[in-house]
Formats: structure tokens, C-alpha cells, sequence
């Protein structure tokens, strides 16, 4: 007899669908595609692709239609699974730990990959010679750059930076680049704090990679990146490659820095009506943060758009209507304070949409995409995503 | 050649882990199951262990050593999963929706399990007479009781009380109950107040049984429980059963409201240093939000976790260590704002875990647990858990 884990695999219509679970637009993940391919192309640069995002290959196949490209990853198990779908040139970046780079080398050994690592210390560039001797490979490793005081990474002036590049060739490794990342960009809101904070990230970069040159490295690879500075940066002069994820599905947090317009969003979790309390103004629905994710992304941005905005069925946004409070497997829906609005009728068995926060975040709750187009209730195709670590 | 998704399922040495990965202590597992089966035990009621919490069958075995018990479930997949694994009497405590309804009785029908459903409007109630007549299955379900305004439920005075139970009764369901869950309670910190909540829990429970029973409805089940309540119930007169799932692994935010100590906490993410910032006092680690997940519990409460408290690699607090920020897959540590200490060495490579804010959102973000025993090196057992709905 049929159980309902396969029930859950087989859907051909949006009714059929088990709730909650996660929706992907492929009309819209196709235009956001498109859109940061021609910026790319327009600026002179090598466009790689963040994968921690979307984690799969069939999102993959519409990021590059004619065959793998050049990508990022955030995870070696992300690593793999690419390399082991025809991926060969890949970044892992985040900072190497000797184990971390030991499994990243086996992979290369194993499947010819070219993957490259990070790193921001002496001790790092010091353990690639071990990495090295234990498996065969030459590790290649970007010099991760600090442009914004966000997270990892040396200032371009750090002293470091040229100790660093030494021990990297010292140990036998190639040392590849500088590698950026405008991790800041997130908490603007303006065209002219993200143009601003885009040209930061340029001049950081090119001044690092022209301190390493000067010092007679060869520094092929100047990578920068973030989807909010990819899409406002004038110049990339100097610069080889960007680097974006999110900008493939975009969420209200984007939305709210002013990247994309809210129908520009690609994912979104199907849920059901499963409760109303007419006398709250609240409804209740079977998506709660396990579904949606705990990411309150907005709550510090002009419109706090709780665990998510809201949309009918067919993906139309419902004004102000947001997930107010989550708990694991119940959301709670309520009128934005101050819409004056009141809530629409939902009753129990309703369908909803709702949009991310985060889209990262609310993927990774989910372990595959349902394939839709606009307001078609068809499921185009069934796309699995991986996690772990 | 052996792939890295093989080596993660091999290991039997703590160093030999590959981090991000969950930890499940088993002594302190064992210890809070045994102290909340004692007080059930005392206080005269039948324990269902919310399995929302674990969702895994091997956390099971020790939550029951002779044999499946009577559960508690937060959605359709784990009812599914733990009915295939010889489970027969549980609880569906999330509203039901027509389709989750249906999907249920064809769990019982396929495997014989008893699964009541949960639901609060007389919408709900009708729609069990198409669910027995589609499955041939005829359904058992609660009311679900509001008894301080935390989510779903009917005040235990509301006049639709006696309307939904007779129409669960007219649409030929068996009516087995009232069931409320004292929400409210995580936001607590005194044991007064905690035990006022419980009282007012297990009041508005009976209250409503009373009524149902006057009416001429058996009401056998009288069903309360959320861990806090559960822990400091001064008695449980008129109560059947009692349900808590968070007491099996405890976290930082049940610490926070008074329930058990820090030592009680059973599980952890096991994380590498991957980077060091002195200057900012910084140590960065390879285990961000898809790791710790983004639950900020703590934030309301008179001690902010951040994103969790940080232990060596034994498990022994690092006092005022904490996670401070997070990104998707790095997460930062620094002391504690005000706590005068400075960050003890942690250079690149060393192993520390993080105790959760929050066990089932944690939990939530890892496919199983490695079982350790306090101190010791060894892996004990790889125990799987599910996810999805």
C-alpha cells in the first residue's frame, strides 16, 4: 500500500501537495538568473555563482544551461556532491580547518575537481604542506579580505597579508587570489550606500591583489561579491570574478535593501489553514519556523515582515497579511500592525504561499523544490536539494 | 574510493567527526527521561513524550526501554515513521486540515495505530464524517483547549466548546478528550509563577472536561504538558496524561525559565575553529545558523545565549564564551558583553561544542546524532532522526 513518503514524491498538481512544503518559481529563478548573468557579462566579469543558496544541481542546470560553470560552496559536502555532478572548478569560502582542507584535497584526488580554499592565518597557509604530503594534491587557497569588519579575513594593509601569501607558496601550495566578501551590504537600504559600499569592496580587493603583485605574486583571481553589491557596482576595474547566491531566488530581506521587487521572489512554503480565531484577527496555518525557518531578517529593516509575507494559492501577495508568530509546526497569520486592514477570509483547509525572510534560510528547511510556474497549478518537476555538512 | 558522505557515517572517535555534527550525551539523556517518568509516576498520570522534539526511534528505545509507548507527534511524517516502528497509541497535537486528516486514517488503516487528531471549530468537526466515509477509518480527536491565549484552542467557557464536541460526535468521530498546552510557560522564570501556570493548566483542563462530561461525553482523556508545566505541577487531580518532549535533551532556554541546569543539557554541536580575530577578540568557527539554526530564545531572557553557550570539546562550559553572531556557516565567539574575561586561546583546528538555545530547532538542523557518554572519546552509536512533513 502507498505511504504518504511516497505520496509526497509523486504530486503532479499544486492541490496535491502535502503541506507545508517549499515552492520554486522556475520563471522567476530563470529572469533573476538572466539578470545577474548580463550585469556580469556587461562589467567584464567572470560570474561564480554562490550553490549554498539553492544546493542543487537541478537549479544548477538553469544557472548554466550549456554545462557546468565555475561555483562557490559553503560546505564540503556541497563540494562533493557538485564535483560528482561534472562541477570542476570549484571555491570553498569558508575558512579552512587542516581537516576541512585534508577531506576538500581527497575530493580533488578523487574526482579531478579543482577546489579552492581560504584562509587568513600563517598557521593555515602552514598546514597546507601536511595537506600536501597526506594526500598527493597541490592545495590552490584564496587570501580571504576583511573590506568591511563583517566577519573573516585580513585589512589589504595588514602586514599579514604578504606573511600569509609567502607561507602559502613556502608550503608548496598555489595561492590563487584574494577573495572579498561585502558581508555589511546586507544592512543597507539605499542605491547610494550600496553603490558606495560596492566600490569599498573593488578598492579593497585591488589594492590587496596589487600588494601581492608588487610582492611578486602572480594573484590571477581577484574575487568579490555579495548579491547586494553585484547588482549596484559601476566599475569591477581590477576585479576577475563576482560572487552571488541568493540573488537566484532573492527573499524580503533583499526586497527590503532594495535589490529586487517583491514579485522578483522565486521561493516560496505552501502551507494550510489548520485554525481561525476571528477574535484575535489571527489564522492559523501548518507552517511554522521548522517550515519557514527562525530567520527574523526584516526585523531590523524599515518593514519587518515577521516570518513572512503572505500570498493566496496562486502566489498573489495578500497585503499586509504576515506570519506574526511561529512555533515548530504552527504559524500564526495577523493583520501588520497599523494596516488598518482587516484579515481576509481564510478558512480551514485554505491554501497559502508564504514568501522568505531569508531565502537561504527557509530552503534550507526543505529537502526538495516543487516546480511551478507563476499561477499554473501544475508541478512542473520535482528538485532535490542537499544538506549536512 | 571511499566519499566523504561515507566517512560521516563511520566514525567511532570524537576526532574523527567532521563538524558541523550533533552530539547526544546518553547518561543525560537517560537521567531527564527517568526524573520526568518519576514525577508522572508520583503524580498519578500517564507520561506521552512529545517525540517532536528527538524524532528518532532510537531516542525512543530509552525514552521507552520496554517496548513503544503512548506519543505525542507534531506531524504526519513522524506519526508515519514511529507507527512503522511499532508504535500504537499516538497523538497528531497540530490543528487538523481535511487533507492532514485524511492522510492520518490512511496511517491507521495501513498499519492498525490508534492516531487521534486535534481540532477546535466545528469546520474541523464535520469534516470527519468525509474523512470516515473516504478511509473507512473512523476517527478519534480532541478538543484542543486555549487556556492562556497562546495559540489555538477554545477558552474552557466558550459556548462552542459543547457545539464541536457534539458535531464530532454527529459526524460518527470518537470525541477522546481535551487537550490544552500551557504555552505561555517558556516565557516564565520563577518557580511561583511556574507553578501557578501549571495549576492554571490543569484547572482550565478539568474545567472543560467537566463540561463535556455533563453533557453526557465521556471525555476518558484529559491531556496537558509542556515541559516547564510538567516539571512544576504541585498536583494533577482530574488529569490523565501529561505531554513534554524539549525535557528529553533540555537547552539553554529551559535553563533560563528555571527547569534544569546547564549540565542537564544533552545535546551539542560539535564545531572546528576555522579562523581567529585577537584584535576583535574574535574566534570563528565552522558552524553558523545551519548548524545552531537561528532560534534566539535566550534574547528575552535575563541571560542572552547569543547563539548558544560555548563548552570545550568534553562538554565543560567555557564560561561566558558565547556564540555571538552567525552567518550560514560560521559563527562567531566572544565573551559575553560585561563579563571582564578575555577569550581563552583557541587556535585553528581546536574542537568546542555549542549547547542550543532552543533542542528541537537545533536538532532540527542535523539528519542524526552521534552518542557520546560525557567525557569519553568514543562514539557510541549513530542514531538517525527525520525531518519533513
Amino acid at each position: 500500500m502507498k505511504t504518504n513518503a511516497d505520496e509526497r514524491k509523486t504530486a503532479t498538481m499544486l492541490d496535491d501537495l502535502i503541506t507545508p512544503t517549499l515552492l520554486l518559481d522556475r520563471e522567476r529563478l530563470e529572469r533573476n538568473v538572466r539578470r545577474l548573468a548580463a550585469r556580469a557579462e556587461d562589467l567584464g566579469v567572470v560570474l561564480r555563482p554562490h550553490m549554498k543558496t539553492a544546493k542543487s544541481v537541478d537549479v544548477g542546470r538553469h544557472v548554466f544551461p550549456d554545462g557546468p560553470g565555475p561555483i562557490t560552496v559553503s560546505t564540503i559536502a556541497e563540494a562533493e556532491y557538485f564535483a560528482d555532478h561534472g562541477y570542476r572548478d570549484i571555491t570553498y569560502a569558508v575558512g579552512m580547518s587542516p581537516a576541512s582542507a585534508l577531506r576538500a584535497m581527497e575530493i580533488c584526488r578523487r574526482t579531478g575537481v579543482d577546489l579552492k580554499l581560504l584562509l587568513d592565518t600563517v598557521e593555515q597557509a602552514d598546514a597546507l604542506a601536511d595537506v600536501r604530503e597526506a594526500t598527493g594534491v597541490t592545495p590552490s587557497a584564496f587570501i580571504e579580505l576583511d573590506c568591511d569588519d563583517h566577519r573573516g579575513g585580513l585589512k589589504p594593509d595588514d602586514p599579514k597579508l604578504l606573511e600569509v601569501a609567502d607561507r602559502i607558496v613556502a608550503a608548496g601550495a598555489n595561492l590563487v587570489g584574494i577573495l572579498a566578501h561585502a558581508g555589511e551590504s546586507y544592512s543597507l537600504s539605499s542605491p547610494d550606500a550600496l553603490v558606495k559600499a560596492a566600490e569599498n569592496e573593488r578598492q579593497a580587493a585591488v589594492a590587496a591583489a596589487e600588494t601581492l603583485r608588487a610582492r611578486g605574486h602572480a594573484c590571477p583571481i581577484v574575487s568579490i561579491g555579495s548579491t547586494p553589491t553585484a547588482h549596484f557596482a559601476k566599475s569591477l576595474e581590477g576585479i576577475t570574478e563576482l560572487r552571488a547566491g541568493v540573488y537566484m531566488f532573492f527573499d524580503l530581506v533583499q526586497h527590503g535593501v532594495g535589490v529586487c521587487t517583491v514579485d522578483d521572489i522565486a521561493i516560496t512554503t505552501l502551507a494550510t489553514v489548520v485554525g481561525v480565531k476571528p477574535e484575535k484577527g489571527w489564522v492559523l496555518i501548518d507552517a511554522g519556523w521548522m517550515a519557514l525557518s527562525r530567520d527574523r531578517g526584516t526585523a531590523s529593516q524599515k518593514v519587518d515582515q515577521g516570518y513572512g509575507l503572505v500570498c493566496d494559492e496562486k502566489g498573489r501577495v495578500l497585503e499586509d497579511v504576515i506570519v506574526s508568530q511561529a512555533s515548530q509546526e504552527h504559524g500564526i497569520l495577523s493583520m501588520r500592525c497599523g494596516s488598518g486592514k482587516s484579515m481576509p477570509d481564510l478558512p480551514v483547509g485554505t491554501r497559502v504561499r508564504i514568501l522568505p525572510n531569508h531565502a537561504c534560510a527557509m530552503a534550507g528547511q526543505h529537502d526538495f523544490y516543487s516546480v511551478v510556474d507563476g499561477e499554473r497549478p501544475r508541478i512542473e518537476a520535482r528538485w532535490e536539494r542537499i544538506r549536512g555538512w
